[in-house]
């Protein structure tokens, strides 16, 4: 097996792109992203998507991709792993270079949902949750994320107010990153005023869904060299599943499927959680984030709100977390989120995050969760430095 | 990379089960093809569908399809490519092979349409069109192949009856398949009076959407003779890809994304055409199979319907296609036809074809096309003798 790189990164800011359709936005940040690379050649490219037939009239995403991008005749492919089709696109990329199939593969992921009405997008995102056991009965995937979070709540006491490290320390990292669709910063008083979407998840606790597209290319480590001086390692590629439905779940507040494939990837990389420099992770709720972090070994069980609260997940604590602003504050396009963790991995690695810089940012963590868990993908990057 | 080999087989009958979900019909046809190919372990699930969120509540598919089908924590993705979705799925699974990246994989092709209501299936299939360009003003898929066919009989002189000759070839083929959605022989005669569908499509010029699934079990050919006497070799896995839509192709009566797969895999494989003996082809109409096998290199421009109408595609011919009934007598479950087309390869690579083997089967052609040919992806595969 090869060694594999990331030579290039495009993103398109995330938010409501009214004017902008799907294939425009994938275009923009894959075109980004070759343009960075300064590759001539792409041989294969991987778009990681969820709800384009649904809200956004397009399936045959591959080809219709690559023809609007400029690489019409390239082999091209959906992928879809509900909120982590992003990463599940960067885990093809990379089993396929790494394999010596492919030299020169794009991976993208894109949403767009503005098109549709609201309540479409989240009937059709609640495809992500177990179709005939969950979404038929009318639970959305933020009120299965309430039934987590107020579980947890009961079992280790915190309140909901405990919660608010999470979405102030995303805000802030937000507010320096020209990509993020809320650049401001939020007080906890704020948190603790938001209004309610579904108890005990307020406006505040829960991240926006919102059109975005972001792209990398990927290229054997020993190739690297001749388009950067700053090539990304990736360290460790891994992923596993656990069963959709909450009630099929041996322990409600533990991601197995995130633990199997970070430990994997710690595996892989030849790591542990204490190498970590960062961790960029998929806070689609504040209650996810704190699973995430127990779960990928930052915290022990019960314990990830309180790393939190003790400033230990901001830029200059043990363990930075959403370092750009995370699902909450830089916006969560569902299938493209994974491949915009990515994209931030690699500004860090390169040292390149300006005022949100990890000192000394060299191994950088990435995981990507579908649904409420059902599917994880765990990535570790390695940089240059 | 290592030689990759089919060593199990699994699939569905083909048709509306109203009986059955979705999930349902992937686990049956994995549960046989992992019980075919008598392995204790999976690596890795590939799920090839292009419908299941729009209309089978359903998306974040490999984990949903994983865990129902008793593989919960099995590494596992949807892939899309329209109707190609299927080959989608197996090129992955190749690949995943091929690089070493796992040593057990498990590719499953489904669709589950009957839920919906017909106008919704065809509205969704509509996706695997150019959403901006054709879907939006109307268009069907099936639309667009009557335009390819109108074109075809007026560049070449063909009437609309002599088309028949494929629907005919493959409903004869399909009585002998007991997993075939219409296992009965029609005449020229029935095809020359059937209903008109899109002029100059009839009903029985096109082939039926339907329910299915069908699963194949990938392994390293060194490994395969521990599992089966008559392991099938992938000789050739390519894929490419065209404009989605019709106006933005170069040539209308040319498929560019089936010939160029087509060259890339018989030079993989080291074969040509003269060296196939058969050729399961992506006959969604009958102007697609004319198509195919011109852009395969079986017949010159404008001379496929020319071998059809010959005798040239049946059993005895020179050029056997859908030998157990394609698309149109068999069915096309959408997104599952890649692996069913992969299935009956295999049947008449190890010489189990009954009534239908096509004699000293050695070579087999499968070829998945995605919409009107924005996606096409090819395998050749060995038989064992």
């Amino acid at each position: 097996m090869r060694e594999v790189a990331i030579i290039g990164i495009g993103q398109t800011k995330v938010g409501e792109h009214w004017e902008k359709s799907l294939r425009q936005l994938a275009a923009e940040a894959i075109l980004a992203a070759i343009k960075d690379a300064k590759i001539e050649r792409v041989d294969l490219l991987y778009v990681g998507n969820m709800l384009s037939g649904e809200v956004a009239d397009q399936e045959h995403l591959g080809a219709a991709v690559a023809d609007f991008a400029g690489l019409r005749t390239v082999e091209a492919y959906k992928i879809e792993a509900a909120c982590a089709s992003g990463a599940a696109a960067l885990r093809q990329g990379y089993i396929a270079v790494a394999g010596g199939l492919a030299d020169f593969v794009v991976v993208c992921g894109v949403e767009k949902v503005t098109d549709a009405p609201n309540p479409d997008v989240l009937a059709a995102l609640a495809l992500a949750t177990d179709g005939e056991y969950e979404r038929a009965h009318g639970l959305s995937l933020i009120a299965l994320n309430a039934i987590i979070m107020r579980r947890y709540m009961h079992e280790y006491g915190y309140k909901q107010a405990d919660f608010a490290a999470f979405s102030v320390n995303a805000h802030r990292n937000a507010v320096n990153n020209p990509y993020a669709m809320f650049r401001r910063p939020i007080t906890e008083e704020a948190f603790a005023k938001a209004r309610m979407v579904v108890e005990p998840i307020n406006l505040l606790d829960s991240a926006p869904v919102a059109d975005g597209a972001a792209a990398l290319v990927l290229c054997p480590l020993v190739m690297a060299k001749d388009f950067t001086s700053k090539p990304v390692r990736i360290a460790a590629s891994a992923a596993a599943t656990d069963a959709l439905a909450l009630h099929d779940r041996k322990d409600l507040l533990f991601l197995e499927a995130a633990c199997l494939s970070a430990k994997k990837a710690y595996e892989l990389a030849g790591i542990g959680p204490q190498d970590v420099d960062f961790f960029e992770l998929t806070d689609a709720s504040t209650v996810m984030a704190a699973l995430s972090l127990e779960a990928a070994g930052f915290a022990e069980r019960g314990e990830g709100v309180r790393l939190a609260m003790e400033g230990e997940i901001t830029l200059e604590g043990r363990i930075p977390i959403s370092t750009m602003g995370g699902l909450k504050a830089r916006g969560h396009p569902i299938g493209a989120t994974g491949i915009y963790q990515a994209v931030e991995a690699v500004i860090q690695l390169r040292h390149e995050a300006g005022e949100n810089q990890v000192r000394d940012a060299h191994w950088g963590l990435i995981q990507n969760i579908g649904g409420t868990g059902g599917t994880a993908i765990t990535h570790i990057l390695e940089g240059p430095d």
